[in-house]
C-alpha cells in the first residue's frame, strides 16, 4: 500500500497531464507520485491485480488503497482531496457551466486523433470541417457565458484543466495538418481561451517540439504505442531522448522516415528531409 | 422567469425521472415545475432562444435564468441546490466510485435501446449477448465494491438514481425481446441491486404497462417518436391514455399491428392479436 496518492501513467499522456496541472496549481506537486507504465510491455501482474483486470491508464490508487480509474473522475477527486481552493467553481450553477464544457471534451479529443491519424488525403478537408465546427461551438459557448472575458470563468479553472492537455497534443495538427484556426470573428473568443490556457504557469509540463516529435507515429495512422511497418522503433521511446533527435518530416502522407533519420538509433543521424 | 427550477422534459424520458427520484428522495417535489415538450411539434421559439438552438431534452431554466443541459449535469446540480442531504456520498472517495458506476450507464442504455429496436431476427442473440456483457460488468463492479450489500453504498445513491430509470425502461426488453437474467451467480449481485432499485418508494413514477405500451414504435425500430409505416398515431402518445389501450403484439418482428388495434384511435378497440 502507498504511503501517499500514487498515479500509474503513461508520460505525456494527455489524460495525466491534467492531475499535474491540478497539483501545479496548487503546489502540491509532492502528493502525488507518477509511476510510469511502459504500455510496449506486459502489464504488471499486481497492477492488473489493483485494476481488476483493465490496462487503461491513468489509474490511481490512494494511501488507503482505493483504486480508481479514468481521468475526470480521478481529477475531480484530487479537487477534493488536496489541500488547497478546489479547482471547481464553487457555485452550483457555475459549476454545471464548467461540466457542460468538460462534457464537450470528449469528441473535440476524439476529433482531433482522428484527424492527425487520418492517412487518407481526401479526407483530410472533413476532418479540418470537422474541427472547426467543434472549436466554433466552443466559441459559442464561451461567449454564452463569458464573452469579455478570458477564461470560462474568472480564473484558470477545472474546464481548463481539462482542455488545456488537449490543447497542447493539438500542436501535432499544426505541424503535421497545418492547422490553424482561421482569422474570423467566430474562432476570436476560442483562440483568446487557448491561447491563454497554454501560456499558463501551470501548463509547462509539455513543449511542442516534445509533442511533435513523439507523436510523429501517430500522424502515421499508428496509435498507442505501436509500430509502424518497416520501423523498428516507436516514435514514443524515451531513449533516444526526443531532445536529441531531429524535428521529423511533416508529410506523413508520403510514408515513414527510417529509425535512423528520425534519430531513433544509435546511429548516426541524418537531418530530417522537408 | 420563472419563480422556481423549471425542467423542459419529455414524460416518460428515463433522463428526467432521474430527477423526479431525487425530488422523490428527498419529498421536494414541488420544488421543480415540470413543463411537458411535445417532441412531435416544433419546439417552441422562446425555448429554442433559452437553449441556444439546441432542442435536446431534459434542460433545466433555474430561477435566476440559468440554462443548464445534460441529464447527469442537472442532477448533480440539483443535487447541490435543492434542501435536504445531498444525494452524492459525501466522502470523495465513495463518490469517486459512484461516479465510475455512471460513467457504465451511457453504453448500457445505449445497448438496450439498440436491443429493443433491432428488426434484425438474426441479430437478437447478438445484442442479448451484448447486454448480458454488459450486466455481468456492472456485477463484478458490485462485487468489488460491495459484495454482501444491496445498493452500491449502504442506502439508495446517486448511482442508484441514474441505473433505476435505465432498469425500468428494459421492461420493454422482458416483454418484446423475452430478456431476463440467466439464474446464475455472475448475474446474483446485480439483479439484487435492480430488484432494490425498482422496489424502492422514490422510483414509482413508471409502471411496466406504461412502459412496455408506450415504448411499442421502438420495438418497431422507430424512437423519438418518429411515425412507424402504415400507422397514423404514434404509441407515444398522451391521447388515448395507455391505461385504456390493450397490451400490444409481443411479436415485433412481423410488422406493425394498426392504429385501431393498438388502442391509438377512438375507434371501437379489437384485442391485440397476442
Amino acid at each position: 500500500m502507498p504511503e501517499k496518492y500514487v498515479v500509474y501513467h503513461i508520460p505525456v499522456c494527455p489524460f495525466s497531464q491534467r492531475l499535474e496541472i491540478l497539483l501545479a496549481l496548487r503546489d502540491q506537486q509532492d502528493a502525488v507520485e507518477f509511476r510510469v507504465v511502459d504500455i510496449t510491455k506486459p502489464r504488471d501482474p499486481a497492477l492488473l491485480v489493483k485494476t481488476h483486470g483493465t490496462t487503461a491508464l491513468p489509474v490511481l490508487e490512494s494511501p488507503d488503497g482505493r483504486i480508481i480509474k479514468e481521468s475526470l473522475i480521478i481529477l475531480r477527486y484530487l479537487d477534493e482531496v488536496i489541500p488547497g481552493q478546489q479547482l471547481r467553481r464553487a457555485d452550483p450553477g457555475e459549476h454545471a457551466v464548467e461540466s457542460m464544457m468538460i462534457a464537450r471534451e470528449s469528441q473535440f479529443t476524439m476529433a482531433g486523433y482522428r484527424y492527425v491519424m487520418n492517412q487518407d488525403q481526401e479526407k483530410r478537408d472533413d476532418h479540418r470541417k470537422k474541427m472547426l465546427g467543434l472549436y466554433r461551438d466552443i466559441d459559442n459557448f464561451l461567449v454564452e457565458h463569458n464573452p469579455n472575458g478570458i477564461y470560462l470563468f474568472g480564473d484558470f479553472g477545472l474546464a481548463e484543466a481539462v482542455f488545456t492537455p488537449v490543447f497542447q497534443r493539438f500542436w501535432f495538427l499544426e505541424y503535421y495538418e497545418d492547422f490553424e484556426l482561421p482569422d474570423e470573428s467566430a474562432y476570436q473568443r476560442v483562440r483568446r481561451w487557448r491561447q491563454a490556457c497554454m501560456n499558463h504557469r501551470a501548463t509547462t509540463q509539455v513543449t511542442k517540439e516534445e509533442i511533435v516529435k513523439l507523436y510523429y507515429d501517430y500522424a502515421l495512422g499508428a496509435g498507442n504505442g505501436a509500430l509502424v511497418k518497416s520501423r523498428n522503433v516507436s516514435s514514443f521511446v524515451f531513449e533516444p531522448r526526443w531532445q536529441d533527435r531531429p524535428w521529423p518530416p511533416k508529410d506523413t502522407y508520403a510514408g515513414t522516415a527510417s529509425d535512423a533519420t528520425l534519430g531513433l538509433t544509435s546511429l548516426p543521424v541524418t537531418p530530417a528531409e522537408q
